[in-house]
């Protein structure tokens, strides 16, 4: 197929997330038609991104400086922290601009299958915080999975030890826009069960 | 979304085949949460490619050699020539295996409509080997679309001028191990058309 470096570059693409061989046989021509316009671009891109990006010791998300952006913002309010299970979901709230406080990413979810316990969770930094009692208010941004759910129990446990802070978890429901005979038992079933007076 | 750096990365990868934001978003975290194991390796096999990588003089394959390794394998027969329109469908005829011979890579189809003429399309190694008359076979392995259809005659009618040369072009019809029932009008028109006796 072309030297050992066409091939090692097809090899690693492979193992992106949702690549298989075929996908990755065809990013690899795509960039390889074209190298000067196409690949050394993104092979810069990357090499930038892998020297600048940090975790932020705070809250975990993913950013250029550390603490991060979204924790120095003077505009954002401390005292509210939203709970999300990976980067993924903070960069999807903070698209939507619904949040105005900060964050708390975890890094994944109790999985005992997995063997991902509560020591696999970046969950200290937050303790800390309501240990200084600067937090008034923890929102649980879980996914909606059977692990989601575990995850968020564990945290309510947690949680409740600390007086004078409310825990709150985000609504299940219809999703907005979306068309009734689409939807799953599972949302049908949340959605009516947390219906409310009209 | 955290640093110029990761939206430049996002962008780029956005711009892939195949990609939309979501994805190149998936991706992006997907390399940034490890970045020493994936996206360190994948930067570096980018960069390698890009260096290492050229177009073959003689029939337009990637490689890192110029003339490629199948152009300079002793074992192949330089006289039957395959003609195909992408680098990726020498791959796919290589990885079958089932061409012993060398190949003419064209970059492309005739398409009017997206100004691709014949002085686009990389024909003029195969001519000149022609002309040098050490090739007795050409086969035709264009794609079964209007486009590939329209390279074909073109270079059918062009081929006609030497003599001596066998021009040949791959069957049409159902594929091995494909159902009747799930094939396209088209295909089965095919396959009935070119029936022969069993």
């Amino acid at each position: 197929m072309g030297g050992h470096e066409i091939e090692q570059l097809i090899r690693l693409l492979g193992r992106l997330p949702g690549f298989g061989p075929r996908s990755a046989r065809r990013i690899a021509l795509f960039l390889l038609r074209d190298p000067q316009a196409r690949l050394v671009p993104l092979a810069r891109a990357l090499e930038r991104a892998g020297d600048a990006v940090k975790t932020c010791s705070t809250c975990g998300n993913l950013d250029t400086v550390d603490p991060c952006h979204i924790c120095t913002d003077p505009l954002r309010d401390p005292s509210v922290v939203c709970v999300v299970e990976t980067v993924g979901d903070l960069w999807a709230l903070e698209r939507a601009g619904v949040h105005r406080g900060v964050y708390q990413v975890l890094g994944g979810t109790l999985s005992p299958l997995a063997g991902i316990g509560p020591e696999d969770l970046n969950i200290s930094p937050l303790l800390e915080r309501l240990e200084q009692g600067s937090v008034r208010e923890v929102i649980l941004a879980l996914g909606a999975t059977v692990e989601g759910a575990t995850t968020m129990h564990w945290l309510m446990d947690k949680l409740a030890f600390y007086e004078g802070v409310t825990v709150s978890r985000v609504a299940q429901g219809m999703p907005v826009g979306g068309a009734l005979d689409v939807l799953d038992d599972g949302t049908l079933a949340a959605a009516l069960g947390a219906r409310r007076p009209a």
